[in-house]
């Protein structure tokens, strides 16, 4: 697979535009509402929250999509339009609509996305300036602000694209996201969007997408662990040129590997701008049964609050890994675990062997810490991704709403 | 039913004797080790952590319990035993037949519980050396100190005691525990050690002490989140000269509604000392289909961290909660949850309602605060004490080990 990779924003595949806009729903008067626009028909796939609570713009969008076209998504940040009941759904298909209306867009080709406080309903009358303003400003250079009109307490911007070329055509992707917040405690608020000049049947996109999502923001996020909000959504309007992409094989293969490329890129950027996060952590297990029990046993290690601050403290306390572990949803043997932190063994068989404090901190104060676990039981593998948790995830998560 | 209460120790029963000493297994050198002593043959009946990574010390009490007697407890804290494999359990059988040796007891009548780091080897001369001085120490007045000896991130010493009529014969009953610390995240270790001298046989012991925790511990931490080492032993040695309970029903139900109390009151000083603590909070849902489903609901709001640190932060973002429950293993219908804090609503039907916002901080201020969440769907309640999440709770749990 040839690939040529870029820092384009969600408007590098060719004919999208985007714009973000300031309408009034953030405390600090950053931009807050972020227009995706198709010039062609597109085709359309998504991945929506398994929360049993889902917000009213995840209730329209995911009903949306299932039709497999859509030309235009509209995202404001700062109100999830969240536990807003009836009131909330209409509110999220005006939004649907009132863009329709300035693209000229019928409704059913809009989709809605929210990010921010659960149970307020939109401010209509600022959301409605908003989305005119946001549709008159759509261009090709608008990629970046919308990137940054859809975060919420993100430190940064998370854009990522690249090409790849299927039958000699170069076929582009790009994407942005927003900073699931709470990485591993459960309601994270994730939204990813990822457009492509690939032409490819709605079918195949859903598959690629599947599998995109499978190995990038559900080895970030816990499967089930969703907030009332999360979505991703991938659009492909053809403007590439490329045969048309039928199935998972050949071009669709190399497609989807490309989609979970960018896919990964993007949940990487989630985890390093983790709330509070001072460390990326990667847990590797090894030796499981199964790829679902590798990622099980790994996202009960990067789900732990002990293990977390341990990290944060620097603290070589492989102990909370083993614990975390015996707390799992699957069968593991102690006796058979080994653990190492960055290729130092700190424990084999489930007990302690001797290593060195002053290597393993040298290894924990690095800003990138790699976890290995071995459960000696199979030979399936899988990473999970997370971050510490910090001072600063108390202070920003204490006093989020108000 | 005719109760008395006193804030008596663990030798507040007949025939009970306690001692608590420094053997150095602590960095502060506080006392940490203690030895629990039954003058007379006792019954005896034990509550095990479920994790799958299982203490030395859990698998050895866990086996000796089985048999329904045991005339004393050796604990230790500062070391768990936990993750040291063969050497552990050489090592706890070791603790048990040093005090069984000094006591004069055969090594089966000896129970042995551990707390502390995970996945280091006891010192076995310093801790064979306390449970000399230990044996030596035991008296009636020793209970405090024994107390006080098996705490570790504990900031007061955890005790309750008191007395119940059957038949005409007072019933004695007192209990020590030590924090479980991390209350809510996974991996708490949590003792607690309870005697009487009610005549008891040992398969109501059994059921009794299966009702108090399923009451008590199992609404404070997370059935199958348990940490390698949780154990909770009741002894009861017949001194009260009470007419020997044989059946659950009568004076059986009288005992074990007594012994609920306690394992209440001790558990409550548990959350109150919750590592890093401002408030005690506690979660009741009601209109479950059951309780089990009440409960499963319950735990899975006050396990949220993001419940928790608003909570601390004194935010009523009940939003968390509708979260949380959506990601609970149980179904509910968002559209027919009620949330109400300290008995003001802020949200029906799944949606806001107006609510002063000055009314909930001042709700929210308080060190206790109730949070109810009606289901709607059936009768049965459940009640899950918590504390909330604190930036102390991060500072205490970054470097616990080192």
């Amino acid at each position: 697979m040839k690939t040529t990779q870029h820092s384009g924003s969600i408007t590098f595949a060719k004919g999208f535009l985007a714009s973000g806009v300031k309408c009034g729903l953030k405390k600090n008067n950053a931009s807050d509402l972020a227009v995706i626009h198709s010039e062609a028909p597109a085709t359309v796939a998504g991945v929506f929250t398994v929360n049993q609570v889902k917000a009213a713009p995840v209730l329209l969008t995911s009903k949306r999509v299932a039709s497999g076209s859509a030309r235009a998504v509209v995202i404001n940040a700062g109100n999830a339009n969240s536990c807003t009941g009836a009131q909330g759904l209409t509110d999220a298909e005006k939004m649907g609509s009132l863009l329709g209306h300035h693209l000229g867009l019928p409704d059913k080709e809009v989709l809605v996305a929210s990010t921010g406080v659960i149970g307020r309903f939109l401010p209509m009358d600022k959301v409605a300036k908003g989305i005119e303003e946001a549709a008159r400003a759509l261009s090709v250079e608008g990629g970046e602000e919308a990137a940054r009109a859809i975060l919420t307490t993100d430190t940064f911007v998370k854009e990522f694209s690249m090409t790849v070329t299927l039958g000699g055509k170069p076929v582009r992707l790009g994407g942005m996201a927003k900073g699931s917040g709470m990485i591993h405690p459960n309601m994270a608020t994730l939204l990813a969007f990822i457009t492509t000049d690939a032409a490819i049947a709605p079918e195949v996109l859903r598959q690629a997408l599947g599998q995109a999502v499978d190995a990038s923001f559900h080895c970030v996020t816990v499967d089930g662990d969703c907030s009332t909000n999360d979505m991703v959504l991938v659009l492909a309007n053809g403007r590439a040129g490329n045969k048309p992409i039928k199935a998972m094989a050949g071009d669709g293969a190399k497609f989807a590997e490309a989609l979970t490329q960018v896919a990964q890129e993007l949940a990487r950027r989630v985890v390093l701008d983790g709330e509070g996060a001072t460390k990326f952590i990667s847990v590797k297990v090894l030796g499981a049964p199964s790829f679902k029990e590798a990622r099980e046993a790994a996202m009960a290690i990067a789900k732990s609050s002990l293990f977390k601050t341990a990290m944060f403290g620097m603290d070589a306390n492989w102990g909370r890994i083993l614990a975390a572990l015996g707390n799992a949803p699957i069968k593991i043997n102690p006796a058979k675990v080994d653990v190492s932190f960055g290729g130092l063994k700190v424990a084999k068989g489930g007990c302690a062997v001797e290593f060195s404090e002053a290597k393993a901190l040298g290894l924990l104060k690095r800003k990138e810490v790699e976890v290995e676990v071995n459960l000696n039981l199979g030979k399936a593998e899988a990473t999970v991704f997370t971050s510490d948790l910090s001072y600063d995830y108390v202070k920003i998560n204490a006093s989020y709403r108000t």
